[in-house]
């Protein structure tokens, strides 16, 4: 085991006993260093990693000792992960899109059985709705469009209610956003894609409104799929 | 962005143009320092988090001017990514539960479609049923028989040919090794437990070999969901 790695298996350990907590400081670096029996730049290089792993944030000029405080944002490296990976080319497009139509169709099941037939003030749908009307916006950009468009596919999968499924969600929808919008002068017409992918959106939602949930995984299935199909992305 | 992120954001866009290609090398610490304007504490760094997220790979005593080689291996940072986020207690086991039986029931689907009705020494469940012989052992540990079971799982995953979520399932079912492991005292009586464990994988094999994929699917659902509710795992 490198040097950097007894820290991480230490802190995953100091975590799990609850020795460590949310909002609380990992010890500072010459501590860890002597504790641990390694060098302070070991320690740093460790920290890093937990940062990137997003287990710790430091802030700039606390210095070294103040020790990086305790939080917990696995979507953000999970992003960076898959960033990564994709850029390998080891990671092949078309198992994304498989996956997002395996996640998103059962997202959308699960939030047509949870919030379906609620009142339509309530039920968590509202966010969900409020970008399908900022995506109306007739000068929205593609670029602009294509974020809000991510908001939304994120909205509704955390719906479903599982931390997991919505953070991997997330971090494959930021993941591929370069490659999407490097994609969109491959559609014949972009104006003309963006009133579909708007109707699409509305019926996706309707259906979790009204409760329809084979009819939801459908049609979601049917808009991932169409989009990538259209804008032949590889 | 901090100073070791402008390496990765370097390495992403060199993998993303072919600049570096898998087995090749990064430039060497002093190269990139220079080339970046940091200093080569923050590349050694950012070398760390590459490495940490399955990136390179660093060979010891090679020196920092060797350059750390380019690799693609998803699975260990991602279990590793999410080991940390269990032990925050942030991520309940009940959404892995749920995560691996969308998975696992969508793999078993798939696998029985692409490899159901084949001849029975051919279609790549060999592996499998090897690891079933295995795991009939009566000498077997709780231990050893979970690491085998672990191992069956993810060959079955790996069936229906999507890397990410091979990948996905394979880190989960690592990073849970631990928390399935300390479950077991809770079982009432291990060795029925094995007997029954060992009998479903075997309908299981034998659903996905005929081409039975709704079978496969209800069946690997009932044996996860079973398992974690009795062996009580929260």
């Amino acid at each position: 085991m490198k040097n950097y790695e007894l820290v991480l298996h230490r802190v995953e350990a100091d975590l799990a006993a609850g020795r460590l907590r949310l909002g609380g400081r990992l010890p500072g670096e010459r501590s860890l260093a002597e504790q641990l029996g390694i060098s302070r730049p070991s320690v740093r290089e460790a920290v890093r990693v937990l940062e990137a792993m997003g287990i710790v944030r430091t802030a700039t000029g606390s210095g070294p000792e103040a020790g990086a405080v305790i939080v917990a944002e696995p979507a953000a490296p999970l992003t960076a992960l898959l960033r990564l990976h994709l850029a390998t080319d080891h990671l092949p497009m078309g198992d994304i899109v498989q996956t997002r139509v395996l996640l998103e169709s059962w997202t959308a099941r699960e939030a047509a059985r949870q919030v379906g037939g609620s009142d339509p003030a309530s039920g968590g749908l509202e966010t969900a709705e409020e970008l399908l009307e900022r995506m109306d916006a007739p000068e929205l950009s593609p670029e602009e469009f294509h974020l809000l468009d991510a908001e939304f596919h994120v909205a509704l999968s955390a719906l479903a209610g599982n931390v997991l499924i919505a953070a991997v969600m997330s971090s494959l929808r930021t993941a591929i956003h370069g490659y999407v919008l490097a994609a969109v002068p491959n559609l014949a017409d972009w104006d003309a894609t963006a009133v579909g992918l708007r109707a699409e959106h509305r019926s996706i939602v309707g259906a979790i409104r009204s409760g329809e949930g084979d009819q939801a995984a459908a049609l979601i299935t049917a808009h991932i799929e169409g989009f990538y199909r259209a804008a032949q992305l590889r």
